[in-house]
């Protein structure tokens, strides 16, 4: 039975935060491995041998903006920045609990759009929501995920050694292109369709959906980092959140290790390098120090690369060396003849607010 | 070595995230079951065989106030309402992360004080910070706290039967009269000491300084549930966060049974119960729709309260008898001669805000 409280456009002070709680919970199911689901003073779970922790908060007005985040694609996104860290430990994402924090006009069908696309995100990747918390809040919304995943074996950010190759999968720079175009008007829909190019023309629609989906929706390649956790083939990992010069000097740092990578060969996302190059821009910048591209920054033995190409295949995921790791403690980027320090430009929460205080954007 | 950036005073603006990320992940030791601790992709630690996982938000302006909640205090508040959470699974609380959303000018001396309370509060209860999230934010700041715990067997909302005792750990009332207390001008400095008694006189400062601490400091009877665990005692649990009146009816909807109980018996802090008579208030009501007290709200069949009274003792924790469940569905209130519905009246929060807008308080 449907309260005839729930519309779609009741505003939550309206409903109430029982009468909400109730509504969630019939919407969520019981998974596998879920002993207690929603709706008890703490969720119950099976897990092992070892359990993987992560936690990770999408911000209003700090990484994403209501008028251009559709609910759906945020509810999909706040899970996906926590898979990705659960890749990238190569460990099997399985229980999730969401904290909402909503300004009592936030409407019921924000939170329904919301779970929509927690829910459709969670069974794409094998996930149960158990449980969380739901608070009013002053004006901001604040979606943040904690996501439990189990493993036998981990992959650690500090287990790179001198002389493996570093490893990239995907392509970068799409993302951060991404939140430039939703800056100049371009939007996507709940569906995740074009629906305004902003200051592009319809020719360049394709490339501009493509990076307005990278920002929104990001898909971390998820099912070749489980594959990781059964075979011994990398030594260590990081999900590229922050940015690859940020995350590659946090992998290096970890390791007690440098790294050289040539800047000819870092794969710069085909629709976001056509968009920067039409404005005079700097394509590899964008793919240097962009953010939020949620693919796996790999530390790999030069004899395991061959078996690491022949596994990537079974997913068509671009696998690129882009360099390798050095006694450091350096981090440099070859250009043609210059070898020059790289320096860590990735987002910085704090520092960017401080400079640009209304916008949104930057990693997890 | 510290660096020169990380005095006291400084803004986060001026810090950045990474210096703060290295700064707290040093402060942050490893404890036992931790095979990763902050500083990776995602936390490891070892638990079971049951999982028990919660998730409780601390908001700005929705649950305390920066102008009177002492970032020690705060810390401590952030951890204890996750504990309460496991407790009343009968669960050992083991890891927690932490996610905070934190405004530019937050100072560095505020994080350090939220971090003091929550690693003594941490100590204090066995349980490791192995991780979580560092996010900037408008104007609010939010302390997000996720605990795992784990059991061999747990304690549900759902197991109460016609004919068991309600039974309740402690008092209730104080945690809510010293919101009140607060909203006054009374106010407690960083170790818990009484620095203004507000609208109240000297001779009220015991009674004022224990009732602030039971809003800034809860402690919920957190070794007493752990022992709940090792024996058959107590059919169903939940904890008083919102208020007696909501989570018995959220006990009795989960249990699919009613309850009938006696106000004559509900057991009033008397500090509270002081503080209101004198201001001309019904310290019942108090108690019955105060919220945040923290305590546990038993189902107990009735030849197993003797031996839950001589655990009790053990720990010097009043146990009382409020009534017990009936067929329902009805939760009543007998007072005299009379019986009634008892309307659950605890905190809501979209409704609280929008009935009082800047306010703070309400449990989580």
């Amino acid at each position: 039975m449907r309260s005839r409280l729930l519309q779609p456009e009741t505003p939550l002070g309206e409903i109430g935060e029982r009468e909400l709680v109730r509504h969630l919970q019939s919407r969520i199911p019981l998974g596998p491995g879920v002993v207690v689901g929603v709706g008890d003073d703490a969720a119950v779970v099976e897990l092992g041998p070892l359990t993987l922790v992560t936690a990770d908060s999408l911000v209003e007005g700090v990484h994403f903006r209501r008028e251009w985040s559709p609910p759906r694609l945020l509810g999909r996104k706040a899970l996906s920045v926590n898979l990705s860290d659960i890749a990238a430990m190569a460990g099997v994402p399985r229980h999730a609990t969401v904290s909402l924090c909503l300004p009592p006009e936030t409407t019921l069908a924000f939170v329904d759009g919301l779970y929509d696309g927690l829910l459709e995100r969670a069974a794409e990747t094998g996930v149960n929501l158990v449980g969380g918390n739901l608070s009013a809040s002053g004006n901001a919304i604040v979606v943040d995920v904690t996501l439990l995943g189990e493993a036998e074996r981990i992959v650690r950010r500090s287990g790179a050694r001198v002389g493996d190759l570093v490893v990239l999968t995907g392509y970068l720079g799409a993302a951060v292109a991404g939140l430039r175009l939703l800056l100049q008007g371009a939007r996507l829909d709940e569906e995740g369709e074009l629906v305004a190019t902003g200051m592009w023309t319809e020719t360049s629609a394709e490339a501009v959906a493509h990076c307005l989906r990278a920002h929104l929706d990001p898909r971390p390649p998820l099912t070749f980092a489980r594959a990781l956790s059964e075979r011994d083939l990398v030594h260590a990992a990081i999900d590229v959140s922050d940015g690859l010069s940020g995350d590659l000097q946090q992998l290096c740092q970890a390791s007690e290790v440098g790294a050289t990578i040539d800047g000819a060969v870092v794969p710069v996302d085909r629709h976001a390098a056509g968009l920067e190059r039409a404005r005079g821009g700097d394509a590899l910048s964008l793919a240097l120090n962009g953010g939020e591209d949620y693919e796996l920054l790999l530390a790999v033995p030069p004899d395991g690369v061959g078996a690491l190409r022949d596994l990537a295949v079974v997913w068509n995921l671009p696998l690129t060396v882009l360099g390798e790791f050095t006694s450091g403690p350096e981090v440099l980027l070859k250009r043609g003849e210059t070898v020059a320090p790289l320096p860590a430009a990735g987002h910085d929460h704090f520092r960017t607010l401080r400079s640009d205080p209304p916008a949104a954007g930057g990693g997890g």
